[in-house]
C-alpha cells in the first residue's frame, strides 16, 4: 500500500457476489441477474453494431439512447444521462455533488455500495435504520444537515419499495441532493421519475442489468433536473459508454413485448418461490423485486447458506445486525427454483 | 449549478474532437481513430459473446484478458489492470494514488484529459513546458515534490517519444507515482513496459482505441506493481468493463496479423503525408503516433483549420502557446489523404 493515498488505504472493499471459477456447476441465484436472457431483438442490434465502425469512439452523450430514455419513462431528453452501469452513476455524483466537507445519509440495511463509494470519495456519512418493516425512516433523513441521500426503491437487500407519499414530503423540506435507484423498480412499476418535474434536487437512477437482462452490457441512467444532466456530462469521462452497450440499451428500450414477459415471468416466478418457502417454515418480506429476503422460523440462516453451497446453489447472506438471520435469494427460473426446493428442503429435514 | 460541488463549479472542462451529426458527410481526421477497422476475427469474436449469457455480469477482474496481456507484453497477470478506456484509469489514478494535498505536474503541451482531471479531482499541478525539441524537461519534474507525474509516450499532439535512458534517471531519482501513458506506443514500438519490472512506482497506460482499431469498446489497461494493481482492483467499480469489450480486447491481442498489419499501413501513410506536406511548405515534427504535428511556413493554423472545415475535412486545431500554429492531423487511410491533400492544396492556392 506504499502507494494509495489515504482515501484508498482507509476504505473499506466493496464486496460484490460470489462469482467461482466453476460457475457453471451452480445455481446462481446469489447476484440478482435477470432468469431470462435478452430477446433476440436486442442481440441482433448488438450484432449489427459490430461491424468496422468501432473503431470509431461512440456518441459521447449517448444521444439515440437518451432520446428514447425519454419517450419511454416520460420527462425531456437533456434530463436524462448514460453512464457505465450504475455504478459509474454513484461514483460521479459522490465526485460532483457533495463536498468532502459534506455529510451523507444512506439507509440500513441497504446496498451496502453506498458506504463504500461514499468512503472511495472521502464523503462520511450516517447510517439511519430502516424501521421495524423495513420503510425508510424519512424524519430521520431531516435532523441533520445531509447534503446527499440515497434511498434504493426497491431496497435491496430488503426488497421493500419507497413510499411515495413519504418521500414527496421528504422532498418538499430537504435542501440537499437526494438519489433514488430504481435498478429494480421495473418488477413493481413503482417509480418516482416523474417526480424529477416537481424537485430540482432529486437524481433517480436506473439500470439495464435487472428487468432489462443487460448486466454483461453495463449500461446505467440518471434522470434529474438538466443542470444535474449537466454537471454529470462536464465530470464525466468523454466516451464512458461504448457502441454496443448504447445499441444494446436502446434496442432493449423498443422491445416492450420481451420486456413485459420478462417482468411477468420473473413476479410469477417470485409468488410461486415465497409460496413455497413459507410452506417451509420461511418468513419472507414482501418483495417489489427480483429477489426476495427471507428468513426461518427456527434454522439460522448462514447455516443454510452454507449447507446450499455445499450443493452448488449460491445464494447471498451478509454479516451484520438485522442482516445475518436472512437470505437474499434472486428468483430464477422455474427449474432453477425447483432445484433449489428440492435441495433445500432435504438440508432443512436433515437439521 | 445548484448542486454542483466546489470541484465541478472550477473545474475546466475537456474538449473532445468535434463528432458532427452529419458526421458521414466529413473526413474526419482530428481524434486519433485507427484508419483500418478491425479485423473479422475481432468481429467475430465479439459477435460470439453477443449472446444469452449477456444476462450475467461480466468478469469483474476481466482474467481473461489480463492473462493475455501478461503473455503479449510480458510481465505476470498480477501486473495488469483493465478498465472502461485510458479516460478511466486516469480518474482512478487521481482517486487513489494521490492526496488533495499533494501536487501533480505535467508536460506542456500534452494531452489537455491530465489537467482536466486533475482538477476534477481536486488535485493542484504544475505545467512543465516541453524543450525547443518538443522533448520531456525531467529535471523541471524533480525541483517540487510532485505525488504524481505523466508522461505521455508519444505525446499528444507532437508526436514526440519519451526518451528511454532520461525516463530511466528520472525513475531513479522520483520518489512518487510516476504514470507514462503509451496510448499512442504501438506505431512506434518504444515501450517503457518492461521498466515496471524495475520501478515499484511506475504505471505504464495502454488503450486498445488506437493500434487495435477499437475506439467504439472503450478498453484500456494498467501494467504496474502488484501493490499498485491491488489499489485498482479496491477502488474500481465492480463490473467495469462489460463481456464484448473483454471479449474484443482477447480477440485482438490475438490476432498478430491484422495488428501488425494495420500498423505498418499506418506508418506507411504517415510518410507519404509527410512528405506530401513539406512540398507543401510544412514543416512536421517527427511523429511516433498515428498523428503528425505540423505547421505552415507563412500560413495561419487556424485559418488552414477553418478553411479545412468548409471543405468537411476535420483536423484539430488548439488554442494556447506553442500549440496555436499548428494543426493535429490524423492519419488516415490513402484515400482520405489524397483527398485532404487536393483540398489542402487549393486552399494553399487561394491564399
Amino acid at each position: 500500500m506504499k502507494y494509495w493515498n489515504s482515501t484508498l488505504k482507509s476504505m473499506t472493499e466493496y464486496i460484490p457476489g460470489e462469482q467461482p471459477e466453476d460457475i457453471d456447476e451452480y445455481i446462481k441465484l446469489n447476484t440478482n441477474e435477470n432468469a431470462f436472457p435478452p430477446s433476440a431483438d436486442i442481440l441482433n442490434a448488438i450484432t449489427k453494431e459490430c461491424s468496422g465502425n468501432l473503431r470509431l469512439y461512440p456518441n459521447p452523450d449517448a444521444e439515440t439512447l437518451t432520446k428514447i430514455c425519454a419517450d419511454t419513462w416520460g420527462l425531456s431528453q437533456s434530463n436524462y444521462f448514460a453512464a457505465n452501469g450504475s455504478d459509474e452513476l454513484f461514483s460521479l455524483i459522490f465526485r460532483g455533488f457533495i463536498d468532502r466537507d459534506q455529510l451523507a445519509a444512506f439507509s440500513y440495511p441497504s446496498y451496502s455500495l453506498y458506504y463504500t463509494m461514499s468512503e472511495a470519495n472521502g464523503i462520511a456519512y450516517d447510517k439511519i435504520d430502516l424501521k421495524d418493516d423495513f420503510s425508510i425512516d424519512f424524519a430521520k433523513f431531516l435532523k441533520k444537515k445531509y447534503a446527499l441521500v440515497i434511498f434504493c426503491n426497491p431496497n435491496n437487500p430488503t426488497g421493500t419499495g419507497v413510499n411515495r407519499e413519504g418521500l414527496i414530503k421528504f422532498l418538499e423540506k430537504y435542501k440537499g441532493v437526494a438519489v433514488v435507484d430504481e435498478a429494480y423498480v421495473d418488477f413493481s412499476g413503482n417509480s418516482m421519475i416523474d417526480l424529477v418535474n416537481s424537485f430540482d434536487n432529486l437524481i433517480v437512477t436506473r439500470s439495464f442489468s435487472k428487468s432489462y437482462s443487460l448486466a454483461g452490457l453495463r449500461v446505467g441512467i440518471a434522470a434529474a433536473h438538466r443542470d444535474i444532466i449537466e454537471g454529470f456530462k462536464k465530470i464525466k469521462d468523454s466516451y464512458n459508454v461504448d457502441r454496443l452497450a448504447q445499441a444494446g440499451a436502446i434496442a432493449a428500450l423498443k422491445d416492450k413485448k420481451s420486456f413485459n414477459y420478462r417482468v411477468s415471468m420473473i413476479n410469477n416466478n417470485k409468488d410461486y418461490l415465497t409460496e413455497s418457502l413459507d410452506e417451509l417454515g420461511f418468513k419472507t418480506v414482501p418483495s417489489e423485486a427480483n429477489f426476495i429476503f427471507t428468513n426461518h422460523s427456527s434454522i439460522d440462516a448462514k447455516t443454510l447458506y452454507e449447507k446450499l453451497k455445499e450443493n452448488k446453489i449460491l445464494v447471498r447472506h451478509f454479516d451484520g445486525p438485522r442482516l445475518s438471520n436472512y437470505l437474499r435469494i434472486t428468483v430464477g427460473s422455474m427449474i432453477e427454483i425447483k432445484a433449489f426446493l428440492k435441495v433445500l428442503r432435504s438440508i432443512i429435514d436433515e437439521i
